[in-house]
């Protein structure tokens, strides 16, 4: 009865600009009394995977995935605009005159206004990525009927 | 009780083959009699964009940034078979073929058909953007808090 | 009263890394019990068109869209990281390694768990694909007024 509205958002991307609007989004609900849920898949680890370090993944492919994808909230580039990096200092550059958080304060936030992070366990498994390679934020794995689970619940759902 | 059911629909791409699903959505949910609201924001802003003119954006980055955007419905991109321009040259080609409707005329239907258009105030602050440079179909300028308001009590939520 | 919970799936990419998780979504929430729509346009026609031969289409711009997309579970391409289609490659490496199924299998565990397939009849109109180009597995053939009959009585709507 007393349950909270829930959203659920699956951050599929690994871009600064897709993640962004995920988190703005998530933030805006949480702050408006709804459940927050986040799952992470696919390229959207770049997100939750720490920003030092390497990953012990196993074998050379994995190795290679987890490399170029090595991650982490500072790194994130643009979908647009590369322009060798230079799209993307930019945007920051922007952001930061007009005060907006970069990702890495706005997992902060996230976390602050009670948004969950759950990691999805199918790209662990496929990208060889283990529990320790992902910042603690993260509150839980899981797998799809998890995600469904939550999603058949939410009044908002989202793919991004 | 009499109230409609909603739609509400994020267009957060700015490239023609994923804006005129968007359009194709809303304007078949308010045909349905659905209430629909477009929320713009990122590159979807060139799709809200006036075609003439440039933008009176401070500070060189917002310039550039604005002018490589520099929006308008008939110059949205493919986003992927570019070829130079020909793959957007010859979608629009095939378009008018079957008589299918391009971004400019389904911006009308829309509107007659009585969706709303909603523009992203953060996107606006960190691109510079100010009303005067929004078509005039935009009906009101919003930010995330509203966003979730509307989504909440939508049937069908998108994020394009 | 005893009617399924239902999910409605827009399938509107044709690359791998998003086509995985749109199946593994529909067949998380089929498992689950709910009654699954998949609606593939655009791009996403690229998984339910057939591996072999090619598409009788009209016209030479038709021809040359249908043979740069000449489809075939088998031959999407990844979003990002094509590194000349060693990426795709390599992923396909990788689910095999884990066992993960690879799109064709996902096609059949889909139909086998009941999700059901649905062809956007204006994307057909426009590339000039006929049903005879389609997969078997495809069920129906819809405009966008079945859509939003669909999914505004879905729990889950995504656009993948």
């Amino acid at each position: 009865m007393a349950d909270k509205e829930k959203m659920t958002i699956i951050v599929f991307s690994g871009e600064m600009d897709k993640v962004i609007p995920a988190f703005n989004i998530a933030i805006g609900g949480a702050t408006s009394g709804m459940e927050v849920n986040m799952f992470f898949t696919f390229w959207g680890f770049n997100v939750i995977k720490k920003n030092e370090g390497s990953i012990k993944s196993k074998g050379i492919m994995r190795k290679m995935l987890n490399f170029m994808n090595r991650g982490g909230a500072k790194r994130l580039p643009l979908s647009k605009f590369h322009m060798l990096g230079m799209g993307k200092w930019m945007m920051k550059k922007l952001m930061k005159d007009v005060n907006s958080p970069q990702v890495e304060e706005l997992i902060a936030l996230a976390k602050e206004s009670g948004v969950k992070f759950i990691a999805c366990t199918n790209t662990m498994g496929l990208m060889g990525i283990t529990k320790e390679a992902l910042i603690p934020e993260v509150d839980s794995l899981a797998g799809v009927a998890t995600y469904v689970a939550h999603a058949k619940e939410s009044k908002i759902n989202l793919f991004i």
